[in-house]
């Protein structure tokens, strides 16, 4: 069935047979990808149906399905003609891990971080409204992202504007208010069918036998009677925001949601269908452990063990394990994670001190305002985050941490280039964003063991608002577990030279340090500098290297503009200097896929590509 | 009464009737010293019986009340110790319109923007858990901040965590939902009484009666019991979140509040009072019209007449005309707000355009997100806004709007210092946060015909997203209706001259201009440039400036770090010239209240300012 598939219009020409051998089709072809390529595995096995009812039930692109976050969007992409591109996932220069209007006119909203369907599918509803048309429109949002406050502020916003728009919850049941979850399945099937009207018949009965209960009790009654529509019949909480709910339906019943899908199509105003899914469904391994094959690399699929594991501990590992160091020793000392647990490596530090966790969900502004309500009682809140994900709470960082100089720790994970997430999740903003605040101080280790150190300086020295930002990946152990000791504001020299000096921060003191031995292999001398501290930056040093050097390189694993780089000629102008600064750092664009690696040489910021533009610059200077 | 308070101590000495006294007092007060200084009005007279019944209760600073937004705490800090500072409230070095944990320990936490007490007062609750203490934590939220999706996340974790958590929502009816409002008085004495139990043993009575309804019905009765119970009796939206609701009550209704507060010290949990409040009781002008008395310069009491009145218009009315005439020919324009209709002079386009016109409530990070979502279909979205408002959907910006490239317009209204509000309102770190994120254009004009060329051209011309920027208050008539035509990333020569090269942001302009003049008398000839394009710079213009001049000052009303300033410095280092560059901007600190006039001023702004200070770097240079 799979090899007739080309586009949407191949699936109507199914019947349901047909498109449930489709539906095991699907996951093989999927799980037989991504066991090759890595990519997101248990949140697409659990929406194989649902995608498959969606996509028969409507037609993009003229309808239009946002999917939110979007990492569960590759059945749509395999049924949207992208099948056979499913060898590049992820990989440099090939198919997006995410919806990507580039990749096709099916897919109607980029999307990469959670909660954002609901606002994107009104904005598009409305534009439909006003240019006349009749389309549909329809966001798939996950559980999880439901915590997140723009779903909420769209919910809100929606239950207003009385447009029509489909809201499809898929519900794994990994997050949500249980009030949701609770409510059963019989009730969905009274809705959708004309035994909703045998259930307000019963109502009508029901009320004739108040005389027996009295007065009191009757007003009563009525009050339950029009609630109790509400919250059994459409969901409290969406109904309060004026949507009108349909479910639970079983997600991998595909007959049942073929025919709930072709029935609401000709409903109006905001819909809620929630939907359940099983994350995970259909693979084994993933069913037990869907946390464990949410994001996975390349796997054996007969034994569902990742086919090459680095046996060197990542950032967010030494982070993890230093964290329950300090912990152990500072009890003042509290975690938040936003749902990332896991993946920043701060479970180990939940598991030994539960009291003082916090896992807020879905809800980094949250996350941020809490800390600072810490904070300002005296305790030390950690919060460890995604760089990417930390842009949305901003606003809190100036207003709630920054502005009142609290003693709040970020722990900034996948800063830099992050990889095959691609655009969405490069943290390559952070530097930018956070630099201007006043009162902030920002770190950046160059190995694993000087991430130690720092989240020890930042957790038990500072006294007002750190961030520590370091890479993904496997924790450097470049220059080993010595070196010059952290001193506040202070940078490391890591070696003196000649006429070059080069600044380099946190992790790319390595590409540096090659750079440098590359150069010296052409009888050149540089200095090296380990930053250290790009807020506020090191004075001394930086007058001291104006002096001392000709020319003054800056490497950085961030965007070009705002980074560290243009710190440093801020510094300079400021001290009425004026040195030859060249910043080294990513360019003006969103930067795409590929490995850490390929992406550190495509755009000249590894050893070789520092190195490369050095001589460059020497050459313009010295017509070398 | 109200001479004798100087703290809440003196408070719990009075009763109830002498508290009655005291409040008709404190509205006395409020409204003699706001009509002198201006300032927060109608929000302050909702909340004098609230703000007292809590002061009486509660023990601040040990119990810690937590004021969302900020600007109703007037009555707060009358009752706290600063009765006697009302003289100077928002002015320069004076009062604060907000809490302000340095002005006093009383106040638990420092606002400015909305929705972010119950996430404080959750973080101050939860340390108070770790420390085993046993104060109270009560968060003050009006229904507006409620839709902020902050507060949302707040409710969602709060619930979960189970702490004893008081949030007093202060509903003075003015936007959130229906459901909630609907809730009878009736029911909230059922609560707090034990006629609770009387309406519980109704329910057994009504159960006892299911027989005669038959089977279905008599599930669906267990059912209705449950939810009636969460709908009816504690607010489902709220409940559903894990809360006790109990409400509404009446918020003018002294006793009654002192009542019930007594009473819920006792109770544990998370708890959700709902108090209905009316905005600016007390004072007729204010009752009638509270929109109008919601921020206020000083006024004539008795007629409720502002004192002054600028004739000329201002920039957001220069803005909010401008766009209807944009919105008459180009129907793809729609506008969008986050609540600041009024504010950012978008009613006329709203009034004219109903259909094309969003006001999303208190929602900054849907607004945006709402936009790329009509952007992707060809519709041309105005966001108006708060500079430090759009703080909140710095993420959007990134990942919704700008990675698209979808053409979205940004009117970023109070850009730059904004006077009395202070630290929280001041527009000051957008160009920071704008200029790093690639495919942006950003704008600044020098005068109101600027600002109206630049709307057209980032409607009609621009394709991508697009940002233009302006302060409050009145708007600049500085050169009069010629200038250049507006060309594309081109900036304005507005003087040649020697040596000395100006270039300016937007209204600053003027300030420079004044500099020259200054400069001018003693015998040196600047040039000035109006930058117009802040991103990209004009590559030209800059060129031109370095090649023909010694020295070149940038001016802007921004903060120095990651400015326009900085992103010149960032082009001449690109282009491997080291040009003399002195960047005058505000410093790295948050700056405080006072007139524009005042700071401008105070930190070397104004055009005499500016002239001392390129005088300086002369007299540095030159040894003059």
């Amino acid at each position: 069935m799979l090899e007739r598939i080309h586009s949407t219009e191949d699936l109507k020409k199914m019947d349901v047979e047909q498109m449930e051998v489709l539906c095991r089709e699907l996951r093989k072809f999927l799980l037989r990808s991504v066991s090759k390529t890595g990519g997101h595995l248990a949140s697409n096995l659990g929406v194989v149906e649902l995608t498959v009812a969606l996509e028969y039930c409507f037609s993009p692109p003229e309808d239009k399905i946002v999917w939110d976050v979007g990492h569960q969007a590759y059945i749509h992409k395999m049924l949207t003609g992208r099948k056979d591109q499913f060898s590049t996932l992820r990989q440099l220069d090939g198919l997006s891990g995410f919806p990507k209007p580039e990749e096709s006119e099916c897919d109607a909203f980029a999307a990469g971080h959670s909660s954002t369907s609901i606002s994107a599918a009104l904005g598009i509803a409305k534009a439909r409204d006003l240019q006349g048309k009749k389309n549909h429109v329809i966001a798939v949002i996950g559980d999880g992202s439901m915590t997140g406050g723009l779903a909420y502020e769209a919910l809100n916003n929606a239950g207003r504007e009385n447009t029509n728009l489909i809201v499809v919850l898929n519900d794994n049941q990994m997050s949500i208010d249980t009030n949701v979850g609770a409510i059963s399945k019989h009730l969905n099937s009274l809705r959708t069918s004309n035994r909703y009207q045998t259930f307000k018949d019963n109502f009508k009965q029901f009320r004739d036998m108040v005389p027996v209960l009295g007065k009191p009790a009757y007003s009563v009654l009525e009050k339950v009677r029009d609630s109790a529509k509400l919250i059994l019949l459409e969901g409290a909480v969406f109904e309060g925001m004026g949507f009108k709910y349909i479910g639970p339906v079983d997600g991998h019943d595909l007959p049942e949601l073929i025919e709930l899908f072709q029935n609401v199509k000709k409903m109006h105003g905001p819909l809620m269908i929630h939907v359940k899914t099983e994350k995970g469904r259909g693979y084994r391994y993933a069913e037990e452990r869907p946390w464990d094959y949410h994001g996975v690399s390349a796997f054996d699929l007969r034994t569902g063990e990742a086919i090459s594991k680095s046996s060197k501990p990542s950032w967010s590992s030494v982070f993890g394990s230093k964290m329950v160091e300090i912990g152990r020793k500072n009890k003042k000392v509290v975690g938040i994670t936003a749902a990332m647990a896991g993946g920043t490596g701060f479970e180990k530090f939940q598991k030994e001190f539960p009291k003082r966790f916090f896992d807020v969900a879905i809800a980094e502004q949250h996350a941020v305002t809490f800390a600072a309500g810490l904070a300002s009682q005296g305790m030390v809140p950690v919060f460890a985050v995604y760089s990417s994900f930390l842009q949305r709470a901003y606003d809190q960082i100036i207003h709630d941490v920054c502005m009142e100089n609290l003693h709040v720790v970020f722990a900034i994970d996948r800063a830099g280039i992050v990889g095959n997430d691609g655009e969405t999740h490069q943290g390559v903003f952070d530097i930018a964003y956070l630099r201007d605040i006043p009162n902030m101080t920002i770190l950046s280790p160059k190995n694993k063991w000087e991430l130690e150190k720092m989240l020890a300086y930042a957790v038990n020295v500072c006294t007002g608002p750190v961030a520590v930002r370091y890479p993904r990946g496997t924790a450097s152990e470049f220059g080993g577990s010595l070196g010059a000791p952290l001193e506040e504001g202070k940078a490391e020299w890591i070696k003196k030279g000649r006429k070059i000096a080069i600044l380099a921060e946190g992790h790319m003191t390595d590409a540096a340090a090659e750079a440098v031995r590359l150069l010296e292999e052409k009888g050149l001398e540089p200095a090296l500098v380990n930053l250290r501290f790009l807020r506020p930056l090191d004075e001394e040093t930086l007058l001291d290297v104006a002096r001392d050097y000709e020319m003054i390189f800056t490497v950085e694993d961030h965007l070009r503009k705002g980074g560290m780089g243009s710190a440093v000629l801020e510094f300079y102008s400021d001290h009425g200097l004026c040195p030859s600064v060249t910043n080294l750092a990513f360019p003006d664009k969103y930067l795409e896929q590929g490995t850490q690696a390929q992406l550190f040489a495509r755009y000249g910021l590894d050893g070789e590509g520092i190195c490369r533009k050095i001589l460059e610059k020497l050459g313009e200077n010295y017509g070398g």
